[in-house]
């Protein structure tokens, strides 16, 4: 039977708490085994940009990574925030390495084309050297992403982390048996987002289609679960989706996913 | 025979112009063989903390690395000058990873004890793992190194990069024959700072005792040449300061450091 890995997202949400990001390292930290940390974005880098004047821009709701907001991101996500969950890893004896998509060419993107937009300095995905990675581990090191990757003809692209926690959870699934944590501010998929005990705690493509005809899965969680779904499609072993907690092996409560 | 691997700083000025970096990446993805870059600072940091209101504090000429610095130095050394170093040589077909000292746990140091100054957040190298370094290497990654530290407790720590070099380059010599490259914007040591091509060509620690006392050497030259010496004294087999066009394999105007 394969080794097993664990892919860990984190978004901006926890990111941005000090209080709860140190509770999340702890717990990542305390995950058995192999594991790889991919980390979002938030505001921090929308909040530098302020300071220094520029500010994001948005077509039709989207934001664009023009050249200053990529200069930012990279700042923010790929040094500042990146380095420290590494340092404040390596005090938990967890042997973190910070890596964005450039570094020892682990994911490759391509400029998103221009149709109706132009998004900027946005990547989608080519590829993802699962080798690379599994070299990495091998020496007991743990990935830590930031959400950049690039063209390999020197630019840096703003990428989606879900996507990046997906695309790389696929990858590894050529050599592991993989579990893709979606770890955010909630207790999982919510019927009601008003209540925080309303988890759906099986998800399966079925219930999946009959919550999305009655509307309860709506805005930020449609793209999550778009990449939850490919994942299992694509031979990921067991997604979930919920906050911190989540991590424990004791918890119960948290949105579990299969096809 | 031992393999061999280079060693190469770069400092502020080079990094700063973009035509000087550009060259001097070209010429660093020619070494053959197993290479390491390590990078240094320069104006960027201090110019955006001037947008964002932080300023360099200064106790006797020294640069003091309160916190507000430090996240500076980590985001702009550490996220935008480093990974943009790394998209660059993957451009050039070098596989480079872009390094912290905290990653892998690769340098780790102390800050700096407190006696007539408190320097802050500056770190003094402990301990550099050879063996990490090592297995980036046998993975053909040329690891790229900005100039942070780490205290295992949590704590990033800004550190010369001079000396990281140094540092590194006699970890290394455990494990292979090591050339240390001090690359900057000089041909070399020279006899006459008004005059570029008065660059001494041979440099050993009689000739070095002769310069220092007509106080020929002096100034950011003095604490370059301690880490020179202080690296061939730990085993390091060859070192070298010049331009950009030391690294290439005809050129011969560069100085060249024996004890």
């Amino acid at each position: 039977m394969a080794q097993k890995v664990s892919i860990v997202k984190i978004g901006g949400n926890v990111i941005e708490n000090k209080e709860e990001l140190s509770k999340f390292l702890i717990a990542f930290s305390k995950i058995n085994g192999p594991k790889i940390l991919v980390h979002g974005g938030g505001k921090l880098a929308t909040e530098l940009g302020e300071k220094i004047g520029i500010t994001s821009k948005l077509v039709n709701g989207r934001r664009i990574t023009d050249h200053q907001s990529l200069d930012l991101i990279t700042m923010v996500y790929g040094g500042l925030v990146n380095k420290q969950i590494v340092a404040a890893l390596q005090a938990l004896n967890c042997n973190a390495i910070g890596l964005s998509g450039a570094d020892a060419n682990i994911i490759q993107a391509v400029k998103r084309p221009v149709k109706d937009i132009d998004y900027g300095f946005a990547g989608d995905i080519t590829t993802v050297n699962a080798n690379a990675i599994d070299a990495m581990l091998k020496n007991n090191w743990t990935p830590v992403f930031c959400a950049l990757t690039h063209n390999k003809a020197g630019q840096l692209l703003n990428t989606n982390a879900d996507t990046i926690a997906s695309e790389i959870a696929i990858a590894m699934s050529s050599l592991y048996e993989t579990t893709l944590y979606y770890c955010f501010e909630k207790k999982g998929v919510l019927l009601d987002i008003t209540n925080e005990k309303s988890v759906v705690k099986k998800l399966n493509t079925e219930t999946y289609k009959e919550l999305l005809d009655s509307k309860i899965i709506a805005d930020g969680m449609l793209p999550k679960l778009e990449n939850c779904f490919n994942a299992l499609h694509k031979k990921v072993t067991t997604v979930c989706i919920g906050d911190v907690s989540m991590l424990q092996e004791n918890e119960t409560l948290y949105t579990s996913i299969t096809l």
